[in-house]
Parts: structure tokens; C-alpha cells; sequence
């Protein structure tokens, strides 16, 4: 009997790790897919209600299964959601969820590794930057097969806030995202364009009267992530797009071009021992490759200064 | 300018509209879709974070805006999901929720009916047979354009056990729950086949041995509605792949068939005045067309049953 | 390097062929596709002008490339559409070309047997049962690994014919067409219902006052073949679709139901040596299950007088 | 009864128009989709297979049929194909077509407006440019409402080119083909880049020897098109999809921003009246916006190069 090929394994799917499995089922990315959670029952109904889903047209008869890490051994792509969130109310930097869940992370790699080295590990547990440094570098996981969504989510964010304001379909802006994914997170100015067209040309060819302020927008990127959170209590339909996006990339080997988190090999004389993002080539083997851009001073003093942030966030855990 | 003609209006965005959201821009079955909530902030989220998963290719770009009842003007579709909903450790009988819900819906109704009678309006709110009657009959909305999803979820996971049982797609079972959206819906076993094969010969033609125990899984798929909830907290996944499923039926004008909750008008010699699901035709118009088909008595004793239990019910909350 | 795992190679890329790619691409059933055809030009081209449409979003980055035949080694599915088709005008029996493409079925069977007993091995190329049966048979290939599209696309024309004669949608149909891919094909009518009502009764559901002619219908569903053949110089979107969706089937272990040509082991008491259409499990191994339904007479009959008709060909040939 | 809003009208189902027809239905852009041909029974044939692929689940039931210029007056869009080919061995230049072409162009545009002038019409008929500017310009038709597809088809060529070259996928690359579609289109290559790294950097990141040869890349995406055309008889597959795309960009007013074919107004000081490819922004209402980017002298003379060519072959066919 001839191996299920592109399973799937979701770890925690709480509000994130559910809204994968929606997004996963309804993309196709996978035609098996194992649910693992500390909370048995959770596990088991979200497969349920997923399994719900898939009798009707449109839909593959994908497995759906609650798991447990042995389900590794065989899989192709696992996605980490596993950790607590913040809540709307708490202070809202991302950084503070670093002591919480980096025994979450060392409980969940520990497992991994007893089944697997040769799945692409994908985390969104946040902090990411954090949990995916230490993720990436304490466990013996293969270089490049562990990565971070990292400014995936803010890429998009960005993608949509000048595509509104331009009014043009968001993939028609080119525009990245880098750096933390956080509070620290900054636009890659120099490459922002609409067909061609320069960040400082736009507002002339859009006939756009209110000058275009670099500052405001890097903050609303940030920002949106707290009127989600507030909004709705949590954010996860966007997230789990990305992840699921760059999952797809992995299955179907697509060499996809998009800001990740990667432990950084003194790109940009950054000597802190950290993971940020950087647009990277996503394939069958993770990061393919990495495409550290030059960018103008200003920019890589902004990457600098997400290096610190994120290194003091590791000196204070004790992660090396 | 011409019109946006594919636009969608989701009322109530908790974990199902939500959902229904979700799953509507995956299936990508609209290209404006507005979202209305009596807690607006919690529709700004919703669509803040649907507009952060709508950058990435695959998706198209969709139009996903928190709105008023003005909305429902140029709708083509409306789904109804506002409500509260029956939670864990609750008495777990959708029935008790129509004393709560049935202010909710005149308070929608009459709003919706302000700005239109054109659009297709799908109805999820539970308890959904007393929700969607009274929505159906007290508003003035013109016939077939108001129905229910009612069985549409029950015939999806009696599909998936059957399926599960004999180890096959579920889109190669036919089946079909009827009655009513809850406790005393059943399954219509006299039609249930696998690829022609009838129900009383699949153990065989499979190689099972412990028998077919019809009545033990009419009661499961009963049953799993609240393994689901227990297990997660709620119900969602399933419910809105079966409402966008409907919706992208009326979009398209598929004419598509499946149970759904419409009025009753004597059929069965059921002389109550209610709606329970049986066969329909959706397209769209919403119901073009019902079909009652030919049951056992037994069959016909038990939609019997779902009538006066939902009549009831309408009784008790004096709806006419 | 992972190896890449869901590759499907295509063998003839005519008319058929270059279709079944189209459909591929767009349905997103393989990351890797490889094309073989005697006329090597030909591979070449049909593979840039497929690679001309994946840099659009909503497409997969799919690996669209010419192959040779050691691409079968790490197949997963290959479709063989190699040989030559009828032409308008000519004796419209798909059994005169069986003569023409046995020879073509030995070169191609040749050649993927020194690579590969692994991949599933789905047939297209005319007389179907005749090319499917000495493929099957012949080659040392492992029983339901390899098998024939058959009546899957009467099955999907009988659909169409019903659905559009009651203005449903065709996969609200139960219908199945067995017996041979071609002339004899014959629906079996016994277990034809829309949404549970059976046959006899849709006139009256529907109120459509010409009797339904199954004779006719049965007819209708052979000879619209010859109407798409003359209208437009071949037939290929309908087979190509029936094809990529028992191959997704496979990709994805849907263990979908529906009709295929299998090699007959005796079923309804048929004795001589011949593959006929009757409903089949699909799923990673291929045919994984048969599903002999219980026919009436009259329907057996046919099926005897089919398997008559393709023994009568293979004999023809020498084919044992 | 509400109308069908979705409607698909496909003028000419030769190579072209059936793969457009096929695209679609996979894609489902439309809920209607009405063909028209001269040959009346290739637009049967045509109608009847895509109606024999729809009864396949993932497939939604799009009504698909014979149309006659009256099918127009409801449409949302127009793709038009009609006209002869280009043929292996010809002269290979797309220009030659025009004065054959010229006249197909005025059968139908005279039949359209007969019916609509609200429907986006959407050019493929070569000389692609010169068809456009016709159809554009001497029928009344409103400004915007019809473009031709233009570069988009030679913009995927270049950007798969490139992927390939630097193993990425293309969705990765941003690059535009300008000017005419045809023989004198030229790569916009100031702003190609891959995840922000100017073309002038790519070999280094990449790690690539031999160096980019621009103008032999800028020829290769010409003369690819040959390649196709000689290896396959025809180009279709491609140009279906980029057709197609843009459709979806009007159907669900997406904003799309792409190169296509419109009337030039004076910029870059091209005064010839001619239809050449820059980027546009796609929306409900055809080409919304222009975005004449700034070009370096060197491309803007080979714009103005395309002008000539392009308006001399009109003036030789005596078209204003």
C-alpha cells in the first residue's frame, strides 16, 4: 500500500490552529491531515466539524483525523500554532508571550524529532521570532526545514493598507514587510511599487491629495493587529492563509518568493544570534534560499534595531 | 458605474457567521461581501482580518467590509447568523433556544425587509425550523426566497458515517436526513445507496460483519452535533461549508438538491403550520422547486413527529 | 532532496491529451507533470504554452515539462491517451480502431513496465475496454493499478441528459452508465433518482407531460458522442474532466465511487475474458474495490451482450 | 425572475475560444457562459462536451450553450477569438493577419452594439493591437469597455522565462511586457525584480555564471511563441488563461493590475493613433486606470517603434 503523501500535522487548534485546518480543507493543500492538541476533546471535535465539511461538492474527501506525534513520521508539512495568545487587554506586545511559550516549544520539538527530521516545520506560536529561533536551533532540526511565518501576515497587512488606498487589487502591489514580527516589523520602502510605479510617484498617478506618510502606514501595519484582536478577540483568518499559503508552496514545491523568519547567518553585519524575516525562496525543502536585498541605510538600522529587541528577548529567557 | 452583482450580507459574525465568511471567501462564491454584527467592532475585526487574507494569490480580491442593513439593498444573497447560540453543559435541545432568538429575528426581519425583498435570505439561527418559519411568514418576504439550512448539516455528517463505515467518498453515498434541523431529525433510509448498492446490502458488498444498526446511527448523527460541541465549544465548520454550498447555489443558479427547511403546505397529510426539511431545488430564487418524496409510513410517522414538536415549540413562543 | 510525490505523467498529447494538462493545471491535481508523445515537438510545445499560463495567480507553480519515459519512475498517476482517434466521417465504432492501437498500447505498456509497477495507470485511449483489458492483462501489471475511464463519461452525459430534461443540477442525478465505453453502454436504470425519487415518478414531480423514453435517453447518451465529434472534430473537455477527477481521486485516496473498466473475475456469471464499466471504489491504489450491483435481467443482459461484443474485438486481434 | 448576472459571451470557439471556454468553466468565472461561432455546429460541439465536464463534482453547474448575438445584451463580458490564425509555416508575423481580420472585426462588433454597450469586451483576435484599436475606435463603443489582452500573454512568458532561469516561482517575479503584442513587444526591464533585487543583481544573488542577456531574453519571449506554435500546431493554452484572468478581474471587480492593449492618448508623446500595452488597473468597468509608467529613453523609443509599426499596418489596411 502506497504511502499518503502530503499529510498535513496541525499542533494546537485553538482559534489559530483551527482556522489552518478551515483554510487547509478548503485549499486542498493536503489529502491528510492530523490534529494534535493538549486538549484531547478539542482535537477531536474540530475533526468532526471539519470532517462535517467535506461531504459536500467543491470539497476533496480529504482524512481529517485527530493525531498524535506519530503522526509525524510521515508527514510532509507541520504547522506549530501551539502556545497561549494574547488576549485583547493584555499588554499587547508579542514579546511578553516569550517565557510562556518556550516550554511549549521545547515540549512540542522534543516530540517532533523522535518521528521526524525530513517534514518542513511551519511556526506561527508566538512570539515568532522567538519560538522559531529557538525551535530552529536547540533541537538538531535540519537548517532551512524550520521556519517562521514571520512578516508574512504584516506583508499582506501592508499589501492591502496601499492597495486600498490606491484602490487596486493588493497583488498588484509589490511590497515587503521585514524584520520582527512584532512591533518592530518595517516596510521595505525602497521596493514598494504598483505596476511599475514607484512608492513616490504613486500619489501623483492616483491623483491622491493627502501625501502619502511613510511613518503612519509602518504604524497602521502594526496597529491593525490590535484592531483585529480587539475587534474580534483574536486574529486568525489572515494568519492561517499565510501559513497555509506557504505550506501549499511546500507540497506542490512552488519555490514561492515572500518574507519568512530565518535564523540570520550575519546578513546585514547583524551579529546577534536571532531569527527575523527576510524574503526567502519557500520549496519542498523549507527555505530554499534566502534573499537578503539591499536595503538603504535607514532600513537595515531598522533590522539592526529588530535584532537587539528580539536577542534581548532570547538573554532574558536564557536561550542562546 | 455598473453594479457589484455577486454581493453577500452575513448577519451576526460569531463563530459562525464568522465561519460562514471563512468559507465564502475560500470558495470565493461572491465579490463584495458585508458583514453586520450588533457589536460592530467584532465586524470590523472580521473584516480586517478577512482583508488580510485576501493579498495572497489563490484568493481573489473580495471585497470584505463591516455594513449596515442599507447592505442588504443590492444583496444577492443574505445569511442569517445572528443569535446566541446553545453552549457546552447548556440542556442541550436547540429547541429551548426560541424563546431567545425569536427577538433576534424580528429585529433583523424588519430591518432587511426596509431595504429589500429581492435577495435570497439563508437562515442558520437556531432553534433554524422556528426561525426560519417565523422569518418565512410573519415578513411579508415573498416564498422560496427565505429557507433554512435545516438538514443540509445532519445529511453531510449522516454521509460521512456511512461513508466512514464503508470506507468510501461521502460524495459517493446518497442520503438525506429530513425533518427537523435537531433532535428528531432521521435519516430517509429507504433512498441510502452506495453507488446503487441499497443500504440492506452494503454490509455484504463490503465485507462487514456486525450489522447496520439504523437506528443507532439515525441517533449519532444526532449525536456528533454535541461530540462537536463538547469537544470545541461550538459548532461552526460544517454548518458553514453547508450554508456557503447553498449560497454559491443561488449565486451560480446551480439548482442545486438537498434538504432544506421550507414551510410546509400539506405535504405528508401535515396539516401544522410549520417548516422542516425535506428535498428541495436551489437556485436562484432560492427554492425553486420542493420535493416531497415518497416515504415508508414509518418514514412519514417521523416527519409527523418533527411537526408537532416544532409546532409546539411556535405555540409556546405564540408565533402563528 | 525530498522527492517530488504527486507527478503525474501524461503519455499522447493530441487532442486528448493536451486536455487532460489544461484540466490538470487548473483543477491543481499534481506539482509535476510531465508530457510524452511520439511527436517530441509536440510535448515540447503543449508544455510551454502550459507553463504560459502558471505564472497567473490563482494557478499552482506547476512543473509542466516534456518526459521521456523514465519520468514513470516516480509517477504517481499517468493517464495514457496515446493513439489515434476517430475522425468525422469515419465508421463511427470506437471497436475498428482496435486493430490501430493495440500496437500503440504495446510500445507504451513496454516502456513504463521497465520503470515502474507503482504508479496508477489510467486509460483513455479508444476502444477503451479493448486497449484496457490487453494493458491489464498483458504486462505483468499488479491487478487495479491500472484501469479505464470507461463509462465514466456516459455516466457524466446520462447525468447532464436527466438533469437538463427535470432543470436540476447534474450532481443532484444518481446515474450510472456500465457495460462498454462506446456503443453498447447502457444506463442502469433501476437505481436512477434525483434527490431520492426515483425514475418512474420525476414526470409527475416535475410535471413534464412527454413520457421520459428510456430507450431514447440510453440512445441520446451514445449518439450525442457522434454530435460533439461532428460538431467540433473530436471529443476532449468531458473525457479529460473524468479523467483528471479519477486521478485527483487517486492523488488525494478520495476512495471516490463511480463506473470504470476493471477485468471481469466472473461477475454476473460472465465468463469470457473482457473489461466492462461497473461502479468502483478509486483511491491510492486504484481500483480498491468493485461494486457488482444487483441488476435486473434485462440490464444483465446487456452487460452479457457487451462483454460478447469487446470478446468478439480482442479475439479479432488475437488478444486472449 | 432575477437575471443571471454572471454571463460569459465567447465570440469564435476555435483553439483559442474552446480553451478559453474550458479555462472558465475550471476557473468559474461565470455562471452563464453563451458560445458563438460562425459554425454553428463547432459551437455545439463546443457547448455539449464543456456541458459533459460539469456533472463532475468540483465543478459548478455552469450553464453552458449555443449564443447568439443576443446572448450579449445580458452580458457582463465579451472575450472574442473569432477570426482565422496564424499557421505553422506562415509568415510568421501577426501583423499579416490584419487585413484578413479587419472585416471579422466589423461583423461583430456591428452585431454587439446592436445589443449592449455595458458589457466589458475583451480583444484576443490578431493582429491583437490592430483589432483592438478598431473595434475600440469606430463602433461607439464606450472608452474602457474594451481592451485587448495585449502583453499579458508575452508578461507571463518573460516572467516564466526569468523564474526559470533563477528557479523561482514566477508569481515571484515582477516584470512587464510592453508595447505591442507581437514581434516589437519589449521587457519594461527597469523595474524587473525578484522579492525587491533588481534584474541587475539577480545573478549574483543567485549565483549564476553566464551572464543575463537581456536582449536575448526580450527575444526569447518572441520567439517562444513560434516555439509553441511549431510544436503544437497553435497557441492557446496561455492566452486562455491570461484571458480569463482578466475576465475574473471584471467579474468580481478585482482591480486587477496588468498590462493590456488600449488607445494611447498622447503618452510619452506618441501622437499615432494606435492601441499599444501598458499597465492598466482591471475593474467592473474594463480598464479603470492607465499607469503610464516612467520609462527610461530607451524603452520609450521602443514604444515609440511599436506605435509605427503598429499604426502603419492600420493605415495600410486604411483604418483611422
Amino acid at each position: 500500500m502506497t504511502a499518503t503523501t502530503n499529510k498535513l500535522v496541525i499542533i494546537g487548534v485553538g482559534h489559530v490552529g483551527s482556522q489552518v485546518l478551515t483554510t487547509a480543507v478548503a485549499h486542498q493543500i493536503a489529502s491528510e491531515i492530523a490534529l494534535i492538541d493538549i486538549e484531547e476533546g478539542r482535537a477531536i471535535g474540530e475533526a468532526l466539524d471539519a470532517d462535517h465539511a467535506t461531504p459536500f461538492d467543491y470539497n476533496a474527501n480529504i482524512n481529517v483525523h485527530k493525531g498524535t506525534y506519530e503522526d509525524c513520521a510521515d508527514a510532509k508539512v507541520i504547522i506549530m500554532c501551539a502556545g497561549p495568545s494574547i488576549m485583547p487587554g493584555e499588554n499587547l506586545d508579542r514579546l511578553v508571550l516569550a517565557g510562556r511559550n518556550a516550554e511549549t516549544v521545547k515540549d512540542v520539538m522534543s516530540q517532533i524529532i523522535k518521528y521526524t527530521k525530513d517534514a518542513v516545520i511551519i511556526f506561527i506560536t508566538n512570539p515568532l521570532d522567538i519560538t522559531t529561533y529557538y525551535a530552529a536551533n536547540h533541537f538538531g532540526y535540519p537548517k532551512g526545514k524550520l521556519f517562521g511565518t514571520g512578516t508574512t501576515l504584516e506583508t499582506a497587512r501592508l499589501k492591502r493598507i496601499i492597495a486600498d488606498r490606491y484602490n487596486v487589487a493588493p497583488t498588484g502591489v509589490q511590497a515587503f514587510m521585514l524584520g520582527e514580527h512584532g512591533n518592530s516589523a518595517f516596510p521595505a520602502w525602497s521596493m514598494v511599487n504598483i505596476g511599475g510605479i514607484p512608492v513616490t510617484q504613486l500619489d501623483q498617478y492616483f491623483g491622491i491629495e493627502t501625501p502619502l506618510d511613510k511613518g503612519a502606514i509602518g504604524k497602521q501595519v502594526v496597529q491593525v493587529a490590535y484592531d483585529v484582536l480587539n475587534g474580534k478577540g483574536w486574529t486568525n483568518t489572515g494568519i492561517a492563509m499565510g501559513a497555509v499559503r506557504l505550506a501549499k508552496a511546500v507540497m506542490y514545491d512552488e519555490r514561492f518568493v515572500g518574507p519568512v523568519s530565518v535564523t540570520f547567518e550575519g546578513e546585514y553585519g547583524i551579529t546577534e544570534k536571532v531569527s527575523l524575516s527576510i524574503p526567502c525562496v519557500i520549496g519542498k525543502n523549507g527555505v530554499e534560499k534566502r534573499l537578503p536585498l539591499n536595503l538603504p541605510e535607514e532600513e537595515v538600522n531598522n533590522l539592526k534595531n529588530c535584532a537587539k529587541t528580539v536577542r534581548a528577548v532570547l538573554d532574558s529567557i536564557n536561550i542562546e
